[in-house]
């Protein structure tokens, strides 16, 4: 059993996902949840609470191993700069609590759950609630973020985990 | 006197700055350095490097204030997301170790050491060797980092430190 941390990374709200999959492919959903970050006073706060909420979350939960969305492109330099200092400071964070991370495109994303990379966002989120049993609304960056954890089970968490020296930390081997 | 760390955050060098500046209005030169990114295995594990200096230098030098240049513009959403990743990493690694962040537009630090925001690079750069009696060339990127530093001192890193409350983190109170 590994316990999987996915991150989807938003300069307003950053998606929490993590889940624990197991040897035999099935995964289990342990805790979601979308950190708001707009109670912050400043833009630089929002990053300290971000930081703040994944060293909790981290403390709490104890994964072994993150996932994330690579960002290929965005709307525009002003969005991306947004978007890249929360992921900038989620990165941060995780690589200093140790943890390895893998980075999944968003198509292989829709791939992995869906089974084909042109999916609908809303088709990914049927398909994690179907995968994780759960029943209800997930708030969507909290789907998103056990949609790249579940990417990670399916594809290599376990070999991953497998092959590594004892101090790996954060090189990729994401499937791309 | 206060500590002033300044940051110039870049995704494949960090440039560092610190200076003390007394209330009389005169400047010391501390510290400089640029931190280089590019030994990382990946992305992440960059920002986890920029984070792990950034901590180093603050248990080192405990810096009071930290000052770093605003971003409004980058050259392309490409662009613009890694630089926008390093200065989150930054920002949530000072905010986190409690630290005041203050934000100055380029313009307004070109507008403070050279006496005008249309100020060529080189001009900045002879300006911040001769306020801090530095002699040799400094690195582009320390030397970033240190004028954003002496803006903020020049700015009101005394009148900022007066003001505040002692539970204080963050909020911004930079001229603009």
């Amino acid at each position: 059993m590994i316990r999987i941390l996915g991150i989807d990374p938003g300069s307003q709200r950053t998606g929490i996902g993590i889940i624990d999959a197991d040897s035999n492919g099935a995964s289990h959903f342990i805790h979601c949840e979308a950190v708001s970050l707009l109670k912050a006073e400043s833009f630089p706060e929002r990053m300290g609470l971000l930081a703040e909420a994944l060293d909790r979350i981290i403390a709490e939960h104890r994964p072994q191993q993150v996932a994330v969305e690579t960002v290929f492109m965005a709307r525009g330099a002003q969005s991306a700069l947004k978007l890249g200092q929360a992921r900038g400071a989620a990165l941060a964070t995780v690589v200093r609590a140790g943890l390895p991370v893998h980075e999944y495109a968003p198509r292989l994303i829709k791939q992995s759950l869906v089974g084909t990379g042109a999916a609908e966002k809303t088709q990914v989120q049927m398909m994690v609630a179907t995968l994780l049993k759960l029943e209800g609304r997930i708030q969507a960056d909290a789907a998103d973020a056990l949609a790249v954890a579940l990417t990670h089970a399916h594809g290599n968490a376990h070999a991953t985990t497998r092959q590594l020296p004892p101090d790996w930390r954060g090189r990729r081997r994401g499937r791309r």
